[in-house]
């Protein structure tokens, strides 16, 4: 059985050690992993169709390749490669290119923003094939390279066990910021909560500080009331610290659109929800919110608007 | 103790009876509750400030007048006086106007969309001065004059079947559509709920022809399922009769502006819905989707995107 | 093109023509049907594993049969059958053992609660191997009988203008309640979201008699309520009707356990509100209320109890 | 006009001053705070009912006392007193009391979880007699006492800065975590939308940890998820730091009732939200599930079980 939780005994008793990764995607994400892996003294080989985003990844003292066969043959004994692409169709399409070239035991990680569905699947076809299949749930967005990343991991134990020194290196501490959380599917399963869990949080902050800004007469000072709060407050958070930032430089959030995009987490978090009979108002309505962001026209709006209309004679608003 | 319902034997035994009834307000509900009244057989007095509507009154073949003197003078017996002003201020003005020309045991009604604890209120200052005061909740809308209104009365007995025969001719049938609810207040907070459940019946077909709009493959037709569902489906209803004829005049409500006011009586509903500990999340939601129909370059969701920005080095949209 | 619309003049220019009809599940639905469309004149022959199903038929005029075999050789020319069985694998299988038996170009109805992406795929199949499909989405629940059916229908032109006949004849009248809303799949669409709105207006409802039954000072009357709206308010509908009488018969509903079950159509609604990216809430909520009244112990509040002691040192209650 | 911000060349100027203060209200906040002013070189002078609070306060060095009459006359000079009693009546009534020994330009501090509105009144009344009076809204909890409070002050600027020596000392440092936000009101007000924020925080995690209870399959382990989201992941907060302890304790959460209490402020902020326009659903939907976890056999699913019944004959259960 796997073993889920990490303990301090564990770590303890395993060396530092180097190893070598091949990374898939060099971005935003993936590039600062690199460098991160990289300063820890590991070996680090990176694919990337960008040019520059090899260039950066040579000048940070590791190794470029422009193709998948040359990642895999860069790397030596049992290989690991940490998939860092878009979600979907792109993760299959380079598991199915970087096959041809990879040994029974070798470790595909996909560190991205997959559907754990997805992950199971893979997991259960690669095992079939004799590879070894990894899935990470990965949190710490543009501030993982200096703070390093939370993550959420699912798989067997052997290969998680095998890719300790790469997880001890990513994570914010060697103790502290990741777990083996369960079998196949179960990192991204966690990331996916996480993302709702970030959704409601972010807009319970939102709709404090738009009940804030609209108090006009007591003429509040937005970026002052983030700051106090940042400091013994039970609202207290990371992400209250980027907003009072964020605030700071921009109190009025002039030039910005309403408009939110939303990755897929928070919509399959909602699903799962209703699919397992969790009552989950605040995630689902924090979704809710941002496509209601970017309705333009909204319809519903203007099908009251005629109901209206008809019952009462209350004035419609035109365009 | 006060008769809640209205029972078939109380009206068989009563004969149908010619009253005379103040009226103020001859906007679109107060002009065509008179013109339904002295349909009706009802001798009608009435006041506004508009020349117009006491016009259409006198035209009608009732009687309007200029002054709220002259409208108590023009009644004979025991005044029973209709106000059907603005909620709030404007209510009490009119009282304290009348008051000096009525005799105790004169009736106030007051039919418009009052907060119930106004009407309590009311109800218990009058009382002491040795008047009746009668709360009316009415629904009907613009429809009223012809299919009837529908009316939930507070107040003490006595004056509520003094008016009998008034409720008899304004609802839609002599048995039909209204009753004493309550004590002083209970016609317009059963009123008040009244609005609140209507929110929420808007809302849901709102979104529902929503979704088909956005279906764009199945080149749905929005008047022709409206009218389908007309009969003998569960959601049939007179907002969806409404809704139907409203849709086959515009099927893509082109020229309306998203925009949906409310009054009052619906952010009651939630208020008297939190203070009274009952959960009521739809008819809120119906509320708040009213509210941000109305909120323009929205501050929540310029805030969310800057959060997502700080975090993760999200894009946002400029203006 | 199909068309989509159902006018007047092909009503009138069409002759009512007794017709054949195969149908499969007779339960609440199905055998009300079978009886409606009976008495309309049509040869109806059913199948149902329930022996006293059949019973009823045969008693009630029409031909029971005990094998999908002899139920599809009872019918002469074209045939048509009427499926009406649980939503999922029960229609597929159905579906399955039919076939052997039909000629190309017989039709398949499916009358029950299907997801509508299991009918296009549907469709599609049988339209591959020959035979005709079309959806119907039926509303009216135990009251079609005497009221007739609400019908939504899906699929190509010439079949659905074949079953004219049926349908008119199961519509609350020949012109009215049912349509052709568009290809393959609309038929279900359309119902599906036709029970969303559902969801919502009962949501509604509810949680307005919940403010009046918690208003005690009030003593308000539900039952009294529910009847004066039945005529001449704007939330006068068929549901409210039913909902009056219900209550008449048990105005505390005492003995009623407060859990509600939901079938797939309103998660259905659900899920693809935000698969189309419209913003839904009172639909949404509708169901989250659903779900909530079936949990048990509710996990959620238990951690939001346990994390209030955590920072303020609140009590929590203890089972 | 009164300066909002508090800057570190403020601070910095400012020297370090022992002041003399008294406490009314000795509990779970009074208590800790009384102890941290202490502390950090303060006067302090409390009075509480309680003999053992008073005892508690004795043996940590300060002076309890059993009059308020004796407590205002054992401070000299200019008399600031902190009153840290429930919010309404309780805070009316001790000023009341002090009144008749308090001199022209003492300062009335409430540091309780009173209403804005009330603060506003209050600072009105008393400035008019010729007091100061200043609203501080505290958040922190248990955990103040070690961990500093974060203070949002109200009122006029001139006791604000007079009181700065005691804000700088229950503040996390000197510097951190408390602010005058504004005119009287601002201090209550800005703590109002806190902990409406912090209600829709704790719905979300609580959401997100119930969907990983609910997905069994996994087996995931609760305390080691929200561990290992405390370090570099997006939603860690010290909220989370509380929880992950909280869960370690008591994993399945047994023995706890599903029963969330909510004091006044997460409603008057959902009441704010209304009355300003603004739409602030996850606040509210946070609220709502409070005000849910208390309904005991929910008639408004009990409605809904019957409507379902009524049109559906969809079995109900019974108690």
């Amino acid at each position: 059985m796997h073993k889920h939780r990490f303990t301090k005994t564990d770590s303890r008793n395993r060396r530092k050690q180097a190893m070598e990764l091949g990374i898939i995607g060099l971005g935003k994400m993936g590039g600062n992993m690199a460098q991160r892996l990289h300063d820890g003294g590991h070996k680090i080989v990176g694919f990337d169709f960008s040019a520059d985003a090899l260039k950066r990844l040579n000048d940070a003292g590791s190794k470029g390749v422009t193709s998948l066969e040359d990642l895999v043959k860069s790397l030596t004994g049992r290989r690991a490669i940490w998939i860092m692409v878009p979600a979907g169709d792109p993760v299959d399409e380079t598991i199915a290119k970087l096959k041809p070239f990879m040994n029974k035991g070798d470790i595909f990680i996909d560190g991205g923003n997959s559907n754990y569905k997805d992950s199971q699947r893979r997991h259960k076809e690669l095992k079939a094939e004799g590879f070894d299949f990894v899935d990470v749930g990965t949190s710490g967005g543009v501030w993982g390279l200096k703070e390093g990343y939370s993550m959420m991991i699912g798989g067997d134990d052997e290969p998680v066990q095998y890719l300790t020194p790469i997880f001890e290196t990513l994570a914010p501490a060697k103790d502290k910021g990741w777990g083996h959380t369960g079998p196949a599917g179960a990192g991204h399963f966690v990331k996916m909560v996480h993302n709702g869990i970030e959704y409601g949080m972010m807009q319970a902050y939102a709709e404090g500080f738009s009940i804030f800004k609209a108090k006009e007469e007591l003429k509040l000072d937005l970026p002052q009331i983030a700051e106090i709060w940042r400091y013994g407050s039970v609202v207290r958070s990371w992400l209250l610290d980027l907003t009072a930032e964020a605030l700071e430089k921009n109190p009025t959030l002039e030039g910005l659109e309403a408009y939110v995009a939303d990755s897929g987490e928070g919509r399959w978090t909602v699903f799962e929800a209703i699919d397992l009979n969790v009552s989950a108002p605040v995630i689902t309505e924090s979704l809710i919110r941002r496509i209601r962001s970017r309705e333009q026209n909204n319809f519903t709006d203007r099908m009251i608007a005629i109901q209206r209309n008809a019952f009462g004679g209350h004035a419609v608003k035109k365009d």
